[in-house]
């Protein structure tokens, strides 16, 4: 049960930002702009750095929503996102993915876990500025969202066929503050 | 030096923003609304909240320049800031806000970690529902902005007298995205 009395039924954030769009707006519009606007890193990409993140944070409901997301967007390639999920390392992404992930995993830990060395190997995969930056603020994003969702304890639906929807819906029409359940 | 190109001689996550404004701008519009918005807690306890998560989380920049604003809110009251810093249970903050500083404390490790008894306490210190979302918000918030500032290792200034000027500006005129340096 939520911790706080949001709208019952509503599943993770949706009902948190129904709680308080005041915030929620922002959060919505950081989301769009960060996974959906433009960046040298394509959404799907995007949304499997998202995916990873919540998952090292144990968070199941960003996890499975990001995750599906992710899946939709890669289409025939859809099982890198489990691939990266069971063990990054040894998954068919590529290794300037793989370079950026593992940045994304040591922002997971704190900030200060990302060293001179990692950035130097991700650039000498052909990672770029903007790659660099956009891998490090989804992390950062999604190290807020995973806390928020699970901090106040917000409903995380357990049916599998909810999450590929949310995927489906995620992948299509992005991300807006929702106005009704 | 900071792992991206960005303007020189900027501080912190102001650096990074001007980066990517695209993003920044609602990093911005978020800190203001949440930190200077409505809220049942005060501008000074908003600053304490984030300034004790900076702290946890060590990211310098963050916890000197939103304990200075948060110094600035307090006035007469100011060394409530650094009596929490140094041992937030033994502060003399009331018992409410020690109640909503513990699950802050909570959030910066995982949202997983709050308990329904630490809701519950912080309910019988009289914490409303309002002000137990804006806490595990606040402290979901700047879980991100401290991975973002040290994660690019964005240049954080050793100089008091720097953060004392921020803490100024940032307790008077609230967040803004920089368009200039």
């Amino acid at each position: 049960m939520p911790h706080i009395q949001v709208p019952e039924g509503v599943p993770g954030i949706r009902s948190l930002v129904m709680f308080r769009p005041e915030t929620g707006q922002y959060l919505y519009e950081l989301a769009q702009v960060l996974l959906r606007g433009e960046s040298p890193l394509s959404e799907a990409e995007r949304e499997l750095i998202a995916a990873y993140v919540s998952s090292r944070n144990n968070c199941m409901f960003c996890m499975s929503s990001h995750a599906a997301a992710a899946r939709c967007l890669y289409g025939d390639q859809k099982n890198i996102v489990d691939e990266v999920l069971a063990d990054m390392q040894r998954s068919s992404v590529t290794e300037k993915m793989k370079s950026l992930l593992h940045i994304a995993g040591k922002v997971q830990i704190l900030g200060k876990e990302v060293t001179e060395e990692d950035v130097a190997a991700a650039r000498e995969q052909g990672a770029s500025e903007r790659e660099i930056h956009d891998t490090v603020l989804i992390a950062a994003t999604f190290s807020m969202f995973n806390r928020y969702v699970d901090g106040l304890a917000s409903w995380t639906p357990t049916d599998p066929a909810a999450y590929e929807e949310m995927g489906v819906r995620m992948s299509t029409k992005g991300y807006a503050l929702p106005t009704k359940i």
